[in-house]
Order: structure tokens, then C-alpha cells, then sequence
């Protein structure tokens, strides 16, 4: 059980939102009804990041040490207690103490997905059920640790279905993300457009480029057909396609 | 190897299309490469088809009857002789005799996905690598066939993965997928909103109705939830929100 046994009653989980039930719009969890508990604070700073009112430290304010009786009261209400997959999200949720949190989940018959970019590894990954590591690629503005995300694969070992998801603006992008995948061959791949107009990080209705969403899923299935990349998946952000930047489904 | 014995060298398939490498943008594969291989004729005649070059008795003249080796030849200029999975789509394609090119396939390290209505079984479906069972709700205006449907499941066995997929446009649509589902427990569940401007088969630019393809798409997922229904998927046709109603992509 990993680091499960070293979290104490009393620790909190620092939490941005929790939502749902909705339907997971991205990679191998794609179209299955969850609910999302977004953990707050990131060791990253993504230049594209869709996520920032769950990042950056000015909205510090609106994040929630939450118990983990509370937290999981709230998504025992929002299934009406009725067993589903959580995805665990952030900022990046390798910060925080998930251990009891997937602990507890497992406990009610629930599954638990966590995301992340695979800077930190934790001892609990191996208790995941899905575990997606999502390498931030050149045009995030970010440096890649190779040797941390090979400590979160270990992490993981047999435990959880890990697999890579890739998101790719530019040809560079996507040079990253097949040098990626050949370091780990054996983990599936999937791959997705990047919204060069991610919601900004106060709620909104900024409108999102659909075209230029568009084109960038057309180029980047195109440019894996000529590779012959077979093995990976392409997969949009479907929440994106379907609600725009709307924030909570 | 159930009916691929009885197939002789010189039995051909009709063929409606062959195309790709593109992404498969429905269901169980959603956004893995694959290569099409659409068979002409259908004894379906479903209201909304969107496949009507690949059924209707007035387009069998376009409908090729091909040889294996010339099938396999196609695949393979496509391919690129690049193992991926292949889509074996119509009209119904379980009126072809399939089970030669599925072994064809498998020598050569290809898989084969099928999907039917599920109103005629073949033993060569213990063959496929992935089976999708769509049976046909009323608002397709055909009647639906249990046992049928049951036989198909029997014949494939334990060799394809094997999945149920509905087409839903409305309330009657869902209620039939519940209940089809209920007969079925053991059989993963993809929910897809119907496409009400389907394409004309005769070749054309003719405008979808992506507005009122994404309202039955919010519309089915608000639906699930409300039913907790968390062990149904529910994919919209990502070909139809990419690429409109465009043919070969």
C-alpha cells in the first residue's frame, strides 16, 4: 500500500474543485462518466496551461485543505454514492497525499485515475487503477526530467494501466513525444491537439479558436499516418469540442 | 477457425470502399489508426443510415467484387505493409464471407475489428480481435432481433473483444439501450448521439447540423448521469465533428 500507511487522520488535501459526475474528455478514460477532484498547486508552469486557477499561487485563496471525510463526502454526493472512476487532476496532484483518498475509493468499490506530468513520483501510484503521465513537451516552455518520469513509472510498477499522453502544438512537440514514447515502448500512447486558447484563469465565456483546434487534430493526424505511427492513439479534447472552455463538465 | 475453411480461393467480397489510414472515430477504437474496409449491401434499411452507398440495390453497380489477394493488396499499399487494425464496416458486413480475410489479416500481423447490427451470425466472428455489436434502436424504424443478437455473441465466444454500441437520438432510443444492455450484463456499453443530417450517399458537401448533433450529445450525457448509468460510455462520432459528413477520412 505504499505511503498509504504514512498519511496520518488528520492530513489535508489541498483541493481547487470537485465536479461531476461529466463525462472524462481526454485520452484512455475518454466519453466515461467520472468524478473530477482537482487538487491545487503545480510544480509547473505551462506556458498553454488550461488549468491555472488550479496553479498559480494568486488563486492560493480558492483552494481548500480539505479532510479526507469531506472530500469524499462530497463524492459519495455528487455519485450518489454509487460506484464510478475518480480522475485525480491538478495542478498536479502528485503533490498532494492521495494515498487514503484512493484507499478509501477502493474501500466503496471506486476506481481511481490520476494525471500527471511525471516530475514526482509517489509511492501510492502502484495503487492507482490508471495512471497517465503526461510529459510536458518543448512548447509548454518546460524542461523534461527524464530520469523523475522514470521514477514514476517504477512508482507505478504492476499496479495501475499506465499509459503516455502527449499534448502536441508543433512539429517539435511531436518529435518529443516519439522520442518519449521509445524511451518506454511498452506503455500505450495517445496523443492530443493542444487549445492554443485555454479558458483563462478567471471563470469566463472567452471563446475558444474551434477552427484552429480544428486544424491543429487534422495536421497532427495526418502527420502520424505519414510516420505510420499506428500504435498511437489521436484523441481531441472532447470537452473543448463539446462545451468550449466552460469550467465544471 | 469456424467458416474460413469452407471460404474457396476464388469467393470474392463485395466491396463498397476501401480507405485509409485515418483514425477510427467511433467506439471501443476511437482514435486508433485504422484502415477501412466497407462491404456493399445490408438487410437493414435504417432510417438515418449514413451509409447509404454501402446499402442501397441503386449503388451496387459502384460495389466491386474483389478477390482476396486484391483486397489484401489494397490494405497493403495503404498500410504501407505496416501491421495496424483494420475496420470492417458496410452496409452489414456480416454478409460477406469474411473469414479469409481475417486470417489473411492475422498472418500478417494486422488485427481485425468488425462491426454489425448483430442480425446475422457468422462463425468467423470467434476470429475478430474486436466485435461491435450496434443493434439498431426505433427511431431507425427496423425491428429488433434478440435472438438474433444473442447468436451473434454465442458465435463469437470468448475470441473478439466484444461490445455493445447504440445509436441514440431520443428517450425511446435510450430505453431500448438499457434494456438491451440488461440482456447482455457482461458486455461494455457505448452510448454515440445520432447524426440527424446523416450524409446523401451520392457524393456532396451537404451541410451537417453540427449544432443539433452537440445539443443530442449534452442532451445523452445529462441523461446517463441522471440515470448513474457510470458503466455506459458515451462518444460522439469524432469523424463527424472533425471532418463534417466528408467520405474517406
Amino acid at each position: 500500500m505504499g505511503g498509504v500507511s504514512s498519511v496520518s487522520a488528520t492530513e489535508t488535501i489541498r483541493v481547487s474543485e470537485i465536479f461531476g459526475p461529466t463525462i472524462q474528455g481526454e485520452g484512455v478514460l475518454i466519453g466515461q462518466p467520472t468524478v473530477f477532484v482537482r487538487t491545487g498547486g503545480c510544480d509547473y508552469r505551462c506556458s498553454w496551461c488550461d488549468s491555472l486557477h488550479a496553479v498559480e499561487s494568486r488563486f492560493r485563496d480558492s483552494w481548500i485543505a480539505m479532510s479526507l471525510d469531506d472530500i469524499w463526502g462530497q463524492i459519495e454526493a455528487l455519485s450518489g454514492g454509487r460506484p464510478l472512476t475518480l480522475s485525480l487532476s491538478g495542478g498536479n496532484p502528485a503533490i498532494q497525499p492521495l494515498g487514503s483518498l484512493i484507499e478509501r475509493a477502493h474501500q466503496h468499490g471506486y476506481r481511481a485515475a490520476l494525471e500527471t506530468q511525471g516530475s514526482i513520483a509517489r509511492d501510492w501510484f502502484s495503487d492507482l487503477d490508471v495512471l497517465v503521465l503526461s510529459p510536458k513537451p518543448p512548447s509548454s516552455g518546460m524542461e523534461f526530467n527524464g530520469d523523475a518520469l522514470l521514477d514514476c513509472v517504477r512508482s507505478a510498477g504492476g499496479g495501475p494501466e499506465t499509459v503516455l499522453k502527449f499534448v502536441i502544438f508543433d512539429e517539435a512537440d511531436y518529435q518529443f513525444a516519439t522520442q518519449v514514447a521509445q524511451l518506454l515502448p511498452k506503455l500505450p500512447v495517445f496523443l492530443q491537439p493542444g487549445n492554443h486558447t485555454p479558458p483563462p484563469p478567471e471563470e469566463s465565456d472567452a471563446a475558444i479558436d474551434m477552427s484552429g483546434i480544428l486544424d491543429r487534430m487534422h495536421w497532427l493526424v495526418e502527420r502520424v499516418m505519414q510516420d505510420r505511427w499506428f500504435e498511437a492513439k489521436i484523441l481531441p479534447q472532447l470537452h473543448v469540442l463539446l462545451w468550449g472552455n466552460l469550467r465544471g463538465v
